[in-house]
């Protein structure tokens, strides 16, 4: 059954942990076939190297199993109601990958601070409100899908434009027209998330003494042009004199 | 004799080493044998490279190599006051893995930022108070243990529930069930404490600009869309035009 | 044709590549024939993986695609800007190394802090002013280039013994007597970012209480001189006593 | 000649490039023979992979090659300073490793933050002043190596003890009792400067919300103890059941 979505999520998957997002299991991908409406997700607490594309569970939208002998994700609930939300996406990808999860845990949206940011997503990466104690304390992982929908659908960002969003002290889902597109996303994520926070250093930008011009100067004309005495251009020179 | 034990701290030293966190020798896992109450530790100063499962000295709880022609890490005693503190654990890891090293420099508890920390511990990851001169010129490493003891004695924090420690101005220490979860704890550790610092440099939030909205336009419509110039697709379309 | 540059161009792009400075195929190379004015660069979205040296597009200074069937980079008309501005050049590389793209993103110009700045450049790293909306609207890249030969011309300083800038809010292009050399440039800039960053960070220089002389000594001393007690000097004295 | 110390001298050279100490050629190591004088030292401006221990040029205490066709590397007479200065030494590495850079680029003294830096150094690894531009301007070199001198000659630290230095604007100077220990120690070096700046950024301590206590005890008691639903533990379970 599904044999090539299987296969599919699970070198999705194997990406995802290859590229090193998905640390100590944190993380997990889903694909979707629309027209049966049954999702193929990671087996909850396997680690990569044993996953195999057969041992797969596929679960429907309801969360059932109807395939496999090993349990879902315990995000599988999140991963459906993202699928039921964003009714154009083909694949899902939970991380805590470590900057997303950083953005995530202060709560703040990823500002677009430059081009890297624009080819990716036509605005700020969201970060979703945080659950309420009866939210986290009943249907959890439902209630997280619930509250990402809520944060698009309230505010006009189309999640088409906009493929990844922090979840308020949790860390990033990321999605896409399938499982490898959604890790691809999830890697740019992870990429632009660690760049606006190097950019945000830089903004603190504290006094400090450059290099005096004498040294400056000293050290490129020592590498560069005809007083240049590094490296072994000098002796060739001598040699052919 | 412990021919199982040593194999399994030999192996758990080898991932320390192989995961980066003992860089240059620093660190050191042990794992005790209920029954016998006796420990099997990495030997001082030796490379991991070096190490044989038939070289971990074995030591009793008063820190007699009982095995081994080797000398025992120097933190064995700090090793046997965890043992002797913390009844249920089976396995002791100490490192100098950065993050955390940096935590322990500062004297603070690592806050619980988020989800990552809370699927590892019931609460922030405690730092020692620093040993008075005395402890620290007579029984240094038999001291150390006792302080972490005391850290969790006093406290009412749950050594199960909050499996590690920082040593003021020193660094970690770790503990599980048997040396490979400690291990395994080790390397969660030092993520959560590389997280948590990377969250509290995005609470500083700098006044900065964002890209201009016209940028932000232009580079997200030159990759996505009808208008997409990026890439190879609209030659492929003119080519079957 | 121009077989030797394909080849050229072509090494210069995978070493980008295996270098980390181009992850995501963010980044291009291209080299100049100046005697025929023809320019060979790295293909449109194509992943490094799938580059070929016969692959290569050869384009005119006018951007026409005199051979190849694949479209070349989107920043064409920023490298064939930048051949007619700084006419010494052979080849140039635009990336989205992290650090780079940091600075400029904050619009800051990377500071000589010290001589592994020196040895590189006589000088700052400028940073570009911003294009206005109706230079990004129309002719967009070949804008992108005039700015930055704009930058050069307007101040004084020298292309040739500054090979690199960054674009506001984009990121760095680096050139060179060859596509090589503009690699090589590649990879110092982004070094240079990066430990101009860290100098920054530690000008903050927070209060920060230091270890207690007493653990200082005691360290020192368990590791070096005659009391030293770790690794395994003392017991080989034993033995040999 | 001295083909033992030449074997090792490329050995420790080629160990600098392998830890990444040493990107992009920026690094020496030389070694010596104090019985003979002579010291033996990198050849300018060759990549790491084109060396050869037979390559090794050979030059005295003056700064004469008295074997080998390759011309030293320009930092010869900074090293020769040192061998002069600290007479028990062996081996001088320089390098331009990042975080040790920073902390040179800012004129500070590695601050002894904890017992990582208490068991290499028994103190504060210092920093040089900065050089007269005549100093810079004439014998740039040697009087890098006279500044190194002046900085533990003036002050009663001990080179034995302290066995790096920081040139001010420039980076680490690093000894040992020969080649390969000053390598060891330039690694050391940079871990310590790594953990130092980390340490100053936790210093900062922003203000920021710790993760919600009911959202700590949902994370936590999903994998941990008997309401654990995370994993294959639980359907295990049923199906023994």
């Amino acid at each position: 059954m599904l044999e090539e979505l299987k296969m599919a999520v699970y070198e999705a998957n194997m990406q995802l942990y290859e590229m090193g997002l998905a640390p100590c299991t944190w993380g997990n991908v889903s694909g979707i076939d629309r027209e049966s409406g049954l999702i193929v997700i990671k087996p909850s607490g396997i680690s990569y190297p044993e996953l195999m594309p057969q041992k797969m569970p596929v679960v429907d939208m309801k969360g059932n199993v109807v395939e496999g002998t090993l349990r879902p994700s315990t995000d599988t609930f999140t991963h459906i109601e993202l699928y039921k939300a964003f009714p154009k996406i083909g694949g899902v990808v939970h991380t805590h990958s470590k900057y997303a999860v950083a953005w995530s845990q202060t709560g703040r949206f990823i500002p677009p601070y430059g081009t890297t940011h624009a080819d990716f997503a036509s605005g700020p990466i969201p970060c979703t409100r945080e659950l309420s104690r009866a939210q986290v304390e009943e249907a959890y992982e439902l209630n997280t899908g619930k509250v990402i929908a809520e944060c698009f659908s309230g505010s006009g960002m189309d999640y088409e434009a906009i493929p990844a969003v922090l979840v308020r002290f949790h860390g990033p889902f990321c999605w896409g027209k399938d499982a490898g597109e959604a890790v691809a996303n999830a890697e740019v994520l992870e990429r632009i998330a660690e760049m606006a926070m190097n950019t945000e250093m830089l903004a603190i930008n504290p006094r400090i003494r450059q290099v005096n011009q004498y040294v400056l100067e000293k050290h490129f004309s020592r590498k560069h042009g005809k007083k240049a005495y590094y490296g072994q251009r000098i002796q060739s020179a001598e040699k052919t004199e």
